[in-house]
């Protein structure tokens, strides 16, 4: 019996996250694990347990390590060179003439191999889990033809055997038409797009099926083959949909019973019905919303009103948000959109969790996976109240090497 | 001959931020440093200096280490509950009544002991730390009583006696006036802000003089009498100004040839004409802008037209800037205000130095302090491209343990 998998932690400030309790779900107590999972929670730890080798949390807080349900962390090259170009005061024009925007990811993305993309993500990624994270997303999207795409899920799979971490793959093949077929967004998703997640799906490499439903992208009813494609081969749904506008992608997504609907700025309080009906999580993103400076919040009171549970992510990406910081997500989260700082904790554990489809994962509760991080903190609102501080102690997983 | 403070380093890429170079300053080559300074920066290194110990850089990115040239890190307590209240719908009498706001700040730090204060803010010093930063300074002011004023200005000066760094200490008993004297701001500053600062200055506590200017705090001419001391202790003084409104701060710390005039959203052209006139630097605190959500942003375009060097830093505080990350400072200088990556690195580097009056560091000459900050990126830019990431390779010290 691995004393990693079987223990007990005492003396620990637990915010469960709990959805059957109140608030953070707080708990004075102990956390008992066998192999790998909790078998017991509370204050007064039963005699029978008394065997377990003991870790003592000193008084701190511990809440169910955290989950990043929406990034792009695996990439080629950056775009430092043009968002210094756009500060100096260049044009759009002149930054896609000097090879910038979304082409210069694809590019890069395109001639890096597998193994390039995954230690081009590992620091990205290792910023991630340095901050009590233990779930990452990871979608593709930057390759726009069958193997790249490919390619970015094989590097997203091999980051689970390099780190200890939990890696759920989206396959994002509808994320943009590639300059070889601009101007022909049909023929990409038929040509490509669909050709490829059959592909992936074949090869074991796709967990959800993800779409960038907007005027820059596609149209709800492109997106729509997509979905039907994922609907055929049994893999949930999710979109980017009105972060820019409102196209329709929500109630397009809520149909398929999306996991969930991400950015949402500018969606409707008809469109916080729907996914109320559907069980789509909202996922906030406001790495993205900080760095293309918009100004239309999405509409949290809708999304409170309709019990639409609330997710928050990095989005981490090399264009709209190069954020690797879940602490900072939560921050910006609380600071613009006035979340409070239990939705923001909420929204990085249990609701992250469901935006993945993982039932056992984001609480800590009793046959949930052992996911524990511990924080030098005394409240869990610390977590959210301060920018750019790390107060992980340590990190507990409960089912990775 | 110690090899910490006798050495080359090789293979850089050198950002030397000298004010008689163009932009970066960018030189692909060595530095040479000779007890603790830069004997020698180039491209064809002499041989003069073969004989001295090497050190690789392996082609990365050398900048002057940074400086954090306006910082809070020294208080008791901490403002979570407040941020959470607030965020729960909480009115500011209700977070009164529950004992929030500054005086809970002043509360804690007068209970506190000097070491309790100095272990308070290390690891707030040490995010600064881990990020490059190698000079912080510190104020006083949320003491507000003689006693805790000065115990402030000594858990500053013991920080650097504990880390590598240089501690800068400022003087602000005319931070606030404590309940005590509540209406009765000018006896505050004649019975114990003014008296507190002679005690400082005889203690050798103090380098500088600043004072907050604004409605809720002090007028220009309670500040000057502050000023007016500081000018016969011959201290140099700074000043937080037209922070929320347009008092006429700037133009008082000008006419005392402030080291700089700190925030500033609400400074007008004129007071450009002044800071460039009397050599203040403008100290631009996007953390304070971004917490509080401030709408106006500081007049760039004035400061550049007008030549005023431009300095950024984290304004470290419970209230309005928990924030501890030099770097994501910078990325808010760009984001927030259309800085620019030059501006953003001049501003915790070059510009920072002249706001704390330190003549031998922030560049790479020939002379100066051997402060040097190794990062893993290809470009300057990418130090204020990046969010919530850290991507400090090394950081070497020209003079502290
Ligand atoms: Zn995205
Ligand atoms: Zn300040």
């Amino acid at each position: 019996m691995s004393d990693k998998f079987n223990y007990v932690l005492l003396n620990a400030r637990l915010a469960t996250m709990d959805e059957n309790s109140e608030g953070y779900g707080l708990v004075e107590g102990s956390v008992v694990v066998r192999d790998g999972r909790i078998a017991w929670i509370g204050s007064d730890l039963p005699a029978d347990y008394a065997d377990l080798p003991r870790r003592d949390a000193g008084g701190r807080l511990v809440t169910p390590s955290f989950i990043d349900c929406h990034t792009h962390i695996v990439f080629g090259g950056d775009r430092a060179m043009e968002f210094e170009m756009r500060l100096n005061g260049a044009s759009y024009e002149e930054v896609a003439r000097a090879g910038g925007g979304i082409v210069s990811t694809v590019i890069a993305t395109r001639t890096a191999s597998v193994d390039e993309l995954v230690q081009l993500a590992l620091p990205r990624l290792d910023a991630l889990l340095a901050e009590g994270v233990s779930v990452v997303e990871v979608k593709s999207g930057y390759g726009l033809d069958r193997e790249t795409e490919l390619n970015m899920l094989r590097a997203a799979r091999q980051l689970q055997d390099l780190r200890p971490v939990l890696i759920k793959t989206t396959f994002l093949g509808a994320h943009a038409t590639p300059a070889e077929y601009a101007g022909q967004d049909d023929a990409y998703i038929d040509d490509v797009c669909i050709p490829a997640l059959h592909a992936a799906h074949a090869g074991g490499l796709v967990d959800s099926v993800d779409g960038f439903c907007e005027g820059i992208a596609f149209q709800p009813t492109q997106i729509e083959r997509v979905f039907k494609v994922a609907q055929e081969l049994g893999l949930p749904v999710k979109l980017h949909a009105e972060q820019l506008s409102h196209l329709g992608g929500t109630q397009l997504a809520a149909r398929y019973n999306a996991l969930s609907v991400d950015h949402v700025e500018y969606a409707t309080e008809e469109d916080a019905r729907a996914m109320s009906a559907s069980g789509s999580v909202a996922v906030i993103l406001p790495g993205a919303f900080y760095t293309i400076r918009e100004t239309q919040a999405p509409p949290i009171d809708h999304f409170r009103a309709h019990g639409v549970p609330m997710a928050l992510a990095t989005d981490c990406n090399p264009g709209s948000s190069p954020l690797t910081s879940l602490l900072l997500a939560m921050n910006m989260a609380c600071t613009l959109f006035r979340m409070t700082p239990l939705e923001a904790l909420t929204g990085v554990t249990r609701n992250a969790a469901t935006a993945l489809g993982l039932a056992d994962r984001g609480q800590l509760r009793e046959g949930y996976i052992a996911d524990l991080a511990i924080w030098d903190v005394q409240t869990p609102a610390e977590l959210s109240y301060r920018i750019g501080f790390n107060p992980l102690h340590e990190r507990l997983n409960g089912d990775t090497a």
